[in-house]
């Protein structure tokens, strides 16, 4: 189990290196992906040395070798089953362009309370949050995006993690509480942006 | 200038204090601070230490004080101001509901190429993409939101780049190149969702 630091940068490797395949791509340097994602290429040969993958000399790193060990330590199935809950904007973004989400990431069903968002017939059903339950149980969901209101979040997160749901991915502006043995990701837009700002020495 | 690692975590601080601040906290331990934002108290002291700022024994920290302290750190002014670069449905998250943004970031305008999306008389202006320099340089804007699909990404990156932009935060699904003087943060749904499952343990 990497940290959360070097996860976060194998995936961008990951990230480069299928925008490199669809290049046309098939070997690359260590510099290169350093380059793609910024970092040292000494950083990207330790990280994938401590991976067990090594590159060859004056050829560098065979590309679909690397996608395919990165992809057996982010998870050894093709598919990341997800609901999300909240098809607001951002729950629209999501559930409508699979561009976001890549070939990896199946959004099973999105979850709504607003009856004029509920239709069954999307290629992503779109439910009411009632039968979130029965639905997490019976397709064995374990991981779920929240983009509902920040007034509502914290109760959809309890009524998840009351469900089975072991991983959230939250939008909404508000620390989630979780137990132990849940992980919340948070994604605040007000955060990223004070970042970029703090980053391009803009202020 | 910290790391992007500890900016993380201190921009963390602010958004649990400002929660503690709307519950009713005057005072907070840095036990508190780290239970609300996942890391140990150890390395909460040693943050604000590192900021000279102290607590008191058996008081704690005043929130009132953390959160100026930590806004003087990311930017005295009031307001950062930003444009918005496609008018999607996250886009329109951005644009509509501020909430997402708090009230120390201010869109001064959004900008598409579909004329239906283009509305002056918005509380924030959206304009034609062709407007965009004579905008940014009379608003001597320096950070960019970037929406656009995957597609025209790149090409919208080296306008802003060429009008003067200096931040820019990236939701599309595509590694962007930039000026080593430009700072662009990328925010892949794709990753995020993926680091989930990984820290989740549910693969």
């Amino acid at each position: 189990m990497v940290s959360r630091h070097i996860s976060k940068r194998l995936l961008n490797y990951r990230s480069a290196l299928v925008q490199l395949k669809k290049m046309g791509f098939d070997y690359v340097f260590s510099k290169t992906i350093g380059e793609e994602t910024g970092v040292s290429s000494d950083v990207v040969r330790k990280d994938f040395s401590n991976m067990e993958i090594r590159g060859k000399r004056k050829v560098g790193y065979k590309v679909d070798d690397l996608i395919t060990k990165l992809d057996e330590m982010f998870g050894k199935t093709c598919c990341f089953e997800i609901i999300v809950v909240g098809i607001g904007n951002i729950g629209k973004a999501l559930t409508k362009y699979e561009n976001y989400l890549s070939d990896r990431i199946k959004i099973k069903a999105g979850f709504d309370i607003n009856p004029s968002r509920i239709n069954v017939d999307n290629k992503i059903p779109i439910l009411h949050f009632d039968e979130v339950e029965t639905f997490v149980k019976e397709n064995d969901i374990k991981v779920a995006v929240v983009t509902v209101p920040e007034i509502s979040a914290q109760l959809v997160c309890n009524k998840l993690v009351e469900c089975g749901i072991k991983g959230i991915l939250n939008f909404a502006p508000v620390m989630l509480k979780v137990p132990d043995d849940v992980f919340v990701k948070n994604i605040s837009f007000a955060d990223e942006i004070t970042r970029v700002f703090y980053h391009a020495k803009v202020n």
